[in-house]
């Protein structure tokens, strides 16, 4: 199945007064690393929505929490297809500073058109479940430069 | 001009790793108080929305902070209207920890109708202008039982 | 075991381009509905942590989502105490609109005392686990008089 | 003056109902500007407070919106230090969409030690005063490149 993986750095707004990071950012995290897995197959969800009234939203997430975080932490964000189902598709997301893992969840994503005023579930699309399930050699990793240590 | 004031409390999600609220959250708690005041005079700004398709995005806002501000603190937001022109209208929010203010601001806000895709400022209609620029003998308190010491 | 419920309003700044909630917002829900859960056995988390330095962090934590929510909502979140372990205890919380059930989850705490530079999870007291899993004729019912439609 | 300038994306969560950027997110990304701007002379401040004490408070905000944003955008937040007074500072802050300018705002920060339980406005060090005003023949421009359209 099909991966990505980015580099983000921990604001901090992200943490709360018991100086980690405030838990609910970790799915805010979640969301923008499948936002990037789009991107990094050429289909950002902006465009599909735009031209085919397309959206994902969530069924059922959740997230475990290993380690703690705090703000200037460098965390890579490891993502990957874990189910893809005829209305439905799963990503499976790990958090990651340097080798150590500090929390993985998962997001349950409904495939869903806009129609008038109401939201439908329908099938995905073949071409898609194609780049989906597609078995990576290897993983994308995107770095940024700027966040090094 | 008419004015409205509520409660509300500080929420640990508020807060960042210096053990104070986050500044940005003060701008949350502004959009609040405008979107309750705008209920107080029985005109949801997502009633007006969908009946009217009127918006009122931001043009500037600023924001001056005295003290500090602690989660479990509970403020009471006052909120006048200081400006009324011809398509836009300004807001003065004050927070108050107590009888301590402890930050104040301003938004100024357009009145603009979504027309086909674009955003378009028009004039503010007399009646809501009349309802805006009301001198109140008293102002209306909404204070939360379930906020109480 | 313990139960509380209380109303809130589903804040514009809580929607997305989608036109819908946000979906980590669900868990800045979850997360004040445990404080104000504390609050209403008088044990504010704030003075749990400044006189005993006791944190509360999550562990593990889900939520599945039913139906759209839209800001002006007004919803109720009820939460119930599902577990009291040794050292964790879990909170599951559901979110209703009217009658309505729009979503529901669950947040697996930690009773961790802060020791100097580091954190460590200690048992929960009796008096603690006494007030947790005290079985309540009536439950509480925080309703906000300024939030009735 | 020194300057520093860095790209960002706008993420989905960043906008709302309206279908453009929710706009307490210009602060976050001024107060993230803020972070990468002492990253970029060495000095993040999540060091300076874990090894002085020494944080940097806001006391005074503003900001000017000029056009709307979308998700997806990238953006470049050109900061450029305005001010350096005894105790204080001033960051102004650009946004630009391609060349395109969004926004504009500015941040007054205090020089603040944080000693046992309070916290003290105290002179900035000659050798940061010297780094803060330093003009840089050319800015450093930090492009991610996993963001290029």
């Amino acid at each position: 199945m099909r991966k990505n993986e980015f580099q983000m750095i921990v604001n901090f707004g992200d943490t709360d007064r018991a100086g980690i990071v405030y838990y609910p950012n970790y799915f805010k995290w979640f969301d923008i690393a499948t936002h990037q897995f789009f991107r990094s197959i050429n289909m950002p969800l902006s465009k599909l929505d735009a031209e085919q009234n397309i959206i994902v939203p969530l069924l059922d997430v959740g997230c475990t929490f290993e380690k703690a975080l705090y703000d200037d932490d460098i965390i890579t964000i490891k993502t990957v297809v874990s189910e893809v189902n005829n209305k439905t598709f799963q990503f499976d997301h790990e958090v990651y500073r340097g080798d150590v893992r500090t929390g993985y969840g998962h997001e349950l994503h409904g495939w869903v058109k806009r129609m008038d005023n109401q939201l439908k579930a329908v099938p995905i699309p073949p071409e898609i479940r194609d780049i989906l399930t597609t078995n990576q050699a290897n993983k994308v990793k995107q770095n940024n430069p700027w966040l090094s240590a």
